[in-house]
C-alpha cells in the first residue's frame, strides 16, 4: 500500500511537472504478425461506417476505418478486428507509428497543453516560446544553406505560399531592390490584371504532384481526376526523367533522359519568357510520389539548379513526401550534392505542419505578403519537437536505411523470381517501389497483400509503393516479404 | 494524509478514465481590469522577441509576444505583464476565451488525446467515431437544409476548395448529369489547357477578402499589399454595398447602392459569359470584414440568390469571419431570410479547423476530386465539439446579444458625443465597427486604446472592428467603452 501511495504520487507528480516519461497509458506490446479476420477488407463493420458516412460526403476512397486506440506501433487495428502491418502510414504522414508514448506524453506538460489550447494568430500575437520553437527547429532539421522558415498547416498551402515567395523575390528583381510599387501596379493588382497582379508562372514537370488547391494543382500533372473540371493558370510543363531499371544496366539510356529533360526545361524556360508569362521559378519532387515513384538522378537536379541560377528562376524542392527521415536522410536532397541549398524547400505530412525553409533573399521586405490568420500550429509544432528527438535519440535514420535495405534487396529478389510481374524496384531508405504489369495487376496486388495483412498503397499508374514509419525494422521488412511472396505464389 | 491520498488517487482515476471535468489546472480567475506596465507596447521584452524572430522570417506584422500561460478568459497578457482585455481574439479565432478549463480538459480523456496524436488521412483511414463525429456537427450547427459537410485545415483551403466543389457542379450541369469525360477533355486538363481545365470563374466583390492562396487570392480584393506581384485570373469583381449610416436615415441611398450592386452582378455574369470564362459561381461574405466590416441588407444577399438561381450559378456564403456565434447566431446569414438555404457556407477561424458545409448536389460523384492527405483534423473536432457544447449550455448566443447591445449602444453614444472622430458604428451582436475619420487616426485610436488595456483592430482603411470571445460580458462591454471615452478626451 505504502508503494502503491508512493506510485500514484510520482505519477501525479509527473504530470504536475510536465516530465517527459512515458504515462500510465496502455502502451500494448506491438503485435508479432499481422492477423486478418475478415473475408474481405472493409470488413463488414467498416463497410457499414463507410455507408453511413457516404450520406454526407464522398466516402469511395476510403479503404477502411481504424480503431486508433488500439493501433499500435507498425500495426494498425480496423473496427473489423484485422491487424495490418502499415507500410503506407496515412500517405506516409506517421513517423514513430501509432500511439509512441513519446507523443502521448506532450501534452501532459501543462504549458504545453496550453499552447495547444490557445491557438494563436502566429503573425500577430505568437506566444513567447514561439522564437525559440522556430530556432529549436532550424538549428535541428533545416537543409543546410537555408535560414528563413515559414509554417503553414499543409502541403498544398505551403507550396502556393512558397510560390508567392517566389513570385515576390521574381519582381523585387525585376523592379530593382529597392524601388517602390507604382500607382498603376497598385490599382491594376486590386482586379487581378498585370502589371500588378503579373503574368509570371512557375515551370512543373509532368507526373508531378504538388497539392490540389488551385495554384498547385496548376503543377499539379498525376492523375486526371485531380484536375478535370478545374480552371488552370497556362504555366510550362516539363517532362521528368523516365529511368529504366537496373538503374546499373541502362545507365546510358537514364543519361540521356536526363539531357533529354533538361534540355526541354531550358526551351520551355525560353519559350514563355517569349510568350509574356516568366518563369519565376521551378518546382521538382526529390522522387515523384504520387506520380509513380520516378526517381531522377542527382545529375538532373543538378542540372536543374544550374539552369535556376543562369536563368534567374528559383529551383523550389518539395519534400513533402519525402521529408522527415524515410529515405534514410532528412531531406531526400540532400542526395543530390547540389552547388549551394535550393532556394526553398517545402514539407508537410511527417513533419506535422506544413511549411518551407528558403533564402534569406526570398524574405518580402514587407509585412502581410505571406501571410494568413494562423501561420501555422504551435501545437503540431510541440509534437515535431518531438518527434525530432526520438529521431535522434533513437538513431532512426540509421534503423531506416537498415530496414530499407532488407525491403530493398527482398524485393530486388522477389522481382528476379517473378519477373513476369515485377519490376523496377527501386528508391532510398523505406522509401520504396515496385512496378507491376499494368494497373489492374496492381490494384490486385496491393488488395491481395491487404489479404495477407499488410496495407501498402499504389502511386502512379503501375507502382506499388512502400512508406513505412521510421520505427519500421528489419524483422517487419521480413513480414513484408513474406507476405509478398505467398501472394505472388498464388498468382 | 488519508485525505491527500484520496484526492491523488481520485485524480488519478480520473485522469485514467478520461472523466470530463476540470483537473487541477491553475485556471486563475480573470483580471478585474487590464494593466498597462510598460510605456509603448510592445514592451522592450516584446520587442527583443521580435528582433530575434525577424532574423529567420518577416516579422514586421507582429504587435507582441503573449505569455498564454498566464493569459485567462477574456484577457491577455504579453512578455511584459501588460494585462489587456482581448477585443480581438486572435483576428476572430478564439471562441471562449483563454485557458478555457473546458478545452483544457478535453485532452485529458485518453481516446481524444489519442485522437489528436494519430492523426488519420480522413479520407482513406478515418477512425471509427469520425462519422459520427460529423454527423454530431452537421446536427448541432450546419445551417438548415445543409446536409453535406467537407472539412479541411484553414479558411484559404475551404475557399479553395469549395470553388472546386461548385466547377465541378458547374460542369456537371454542363455536360449532363451521367456523361462521362471525354478523351480531348481527359488529355487536355493535365496540361492545364481547355476543355478538361476550362475557363471558368467565380465572381466576387470589391473589398471582399476570401484568402490568400492563389485561386482564393483572386476572389480577394481588400489590400494591395495582399495581391501585389501574385499572379491571378481574369475573374469578375462586383461593388458591394457602400452604406451610409446611421441606416435608419439612409434608406433610399443604401436601397439605390443594393440595387446598383446586383445590376452590376448581373451584367458581370452576362459579360464573362459572352467573354468565354462563365461565372459558376458567386463568393460573398455576409459582412466584409478584412475589407473594413462593409454590411449589406437582407434584400441585397436575397437578390444574390435569385441572380444565382436564375442563372445556374451556385451562391457561396463565406463565414470563416462571421461564423461561430460573434453575430449572436451561429452564422450570421441566417439574419437574412433567405429562399432556402445558400449551396454552399465556408467556414474557419472560431471553429477551430476549415470545411464547408453543401448542398447534396455539390458531392462531386467521384472520389478523389476533393480530397489531400488530412481532409481537417479530428484533433481539432474534438475541440470544436466542446465549444459547442459549452455554448449552448452556457447560453453564450444569448450572452452575446446582450454584450453586444451594451457595446452597441455605447458606440453610438460615443460617435454622437465625438461626432468629429467617430461614426458610422455597426454590426450584429458583438461583431461591430466604428469608422474614424481616416487611416492614420484610426490607427492612432487602436495604438491609444492598447495603452488603455485594449487590444482591438484595424479593418478596411477607416474601421476598428471588435472581435472579443463569446464569453465577452456586459461587464467588459463597459471598460472598453470607458477607455475608449477617455481615450477620446485625450484627443
Amino acid at each position: 500500500m505504502r508503494f502503491l501511495q508512493a506510485t500514484v504520487i510520482s505519477r501525479q507528480y509527473a504530470i504536475i511537472k510536465g516530465l517527459a516519461y512515458p504515462r500510465n497509458y496502455a502502451t500494448l506490446a506491438e503485435p508479432s504478425a499481422p492477423a486478418v479476420k475478415t473475408r474481405n477488407i472493409p470488413g463488414p463493420k467498416s463497410l457499414e461506417l463507410k455507408n453511413k458516412l457516404s450520406a454526407i460526403q464522398n466516402a469511395e476512397t476510403i479503404q477502411l476505418f481504424v480503431d486508433y486506440e488500439k493501433s499500435i506501433g507498425n500495426y494498425l487495428v480496423d473496427v473489423d478486428g484485422n491487424v495490418l502491418l502499415d507500410v503506407f502510414t496515412q500517405i506516409s504522414s506517421v513517423p514513430l507509428g501509432y500511439n509512441h508514448p513519446r507523443l502521448l506524453n506532450v501534452f501532459q506538460n501543462e504549458n504545453n497543453l496550453k499552447t495547444l489550447i490557445n491557438r494563436p494568430a502566429l503573425g500577430v500575437f505568437p506566444g513567447k516560446e514561439w522564437p525559440d520553437c522556430l530556432y529549436t527547429i532550424l538549428n535541428k532539421i533545416a537543409p543546410t544553406g537555408l535560414s528563413n522558415l515559414t509554417t503553414m498547416m499543409c502541403g498544398s498551402c505551403s507550396n502556393e505560399n512558397a510560390y508567392k515567395n517566389i513570385f515576390i523575390w521574381y519582381r523585387r528583381n525585376q523592379r530593382g531592390e529597392n524601388v517602390d510599387f507604382n500607382e498603376v501596379e497598385l490599382q491594376s493588382c486590386m482586379i487581378n490584371q498585370p502589371p500588378g497582379a503579373p503574368q509570371l508562372s512557375i515551370l512543373s514537370f509532368h507526373g508531378a504532384f504538388h497539392g490540389r488547391t488551385l495554384a498547385a494543382l496548376a503543377t499539379t500533372h498525376s492523375k486526371y481526376i485531380h484536375k478535370i473540371d478545374i480552371p488552370s493558370f497556362d504555366w510550362p510543363i516539363a517532362s521528368f526523367p523516365k529511368y529504366q531499371y537496373p538503374l546499373a544496366e541502362n545507365e546510358r539510356h537514364n543519361k540521356s533522359e536526363d539531357q533529354r529533360c533538361l534540355v526541354e526545361v531550358e526551351e520551355l524556360i525560353e519559350k514563355y519568357n517569349k510568350k509574356g508569362i516568366p518563369v519565376a521559378g521551378i518546382v521538382v519532387e526529390p522522387i515523384q510520389s504520387e506520380g509513380g515513384d520516378n526517381e531522377a538522378s542527382p545529375e538532373f537536379f543538378q542540372g536543374l539548379q544550374k539552369i535556376g541560377k543562369q536563368r534567374g528562376v528559383a529551383l523550389l524542392i518539395d519534400e513533402v513526401q519525402t521529408g522527415g527521415g524515410s529515405t534514410g536522410k532528412i531531406w531526400c536532397h540532400e542526395y543530390f550534392n547540389l552547388n549551394g541549398p535550393p532556394d526553398v524547400v517545402t514539407f508537410s505530412k511527417k513533419l506535422q505542419l506544413g511549411g518551407y525553409f528558403h533564402k534569406e533573399e526570398f524574405k518580402p521586405k514587407q509585412g502581410y505578403r505571406v501571410f494568413n490568420t494562423w501561420m501555422g500550429d504551435p501545437g503540431k509544432l510541440l509534437l515535431l519537437q518531438e518527434i525530432i528527438n526520438v529521431i535522434q535519440e533513437e538513431n532512426l535514420l540509421k534503423n531506416v536505411n537498415k530496414a530499407g535495405k532488407v525491403l530493398k534487396d527482398g524485393l530486388l529478389a522477389l522481382e528476379k523470381e517473378y519477373s513476369h510481374l515485377l519490376n523496377s524496384t527501386r528508391g532510398r531508405g523505406t522509401f520504396l517501389a515496385v512496378n507491376c504489369q499494368n494497373s489492374k495487376a496492381r490494384d490486385d496486388l496491393v488488395g491481395r497483400l491487404k489479404l495477407k495483412g499488410i496495407q501498402t498503397g499504389g502511386c502512379g499508374e503501375l507502382s506499388i509503393r512502400f512508406r513505412p514509419a521510421l520505427t519500421f525494422q528489419e524483422k517487419h521488412a521480413n513480414i513484408v516479404l513474406d507476405g509478398f511472396r505467398s501472394v505472388l505464389k498464388e498468382l
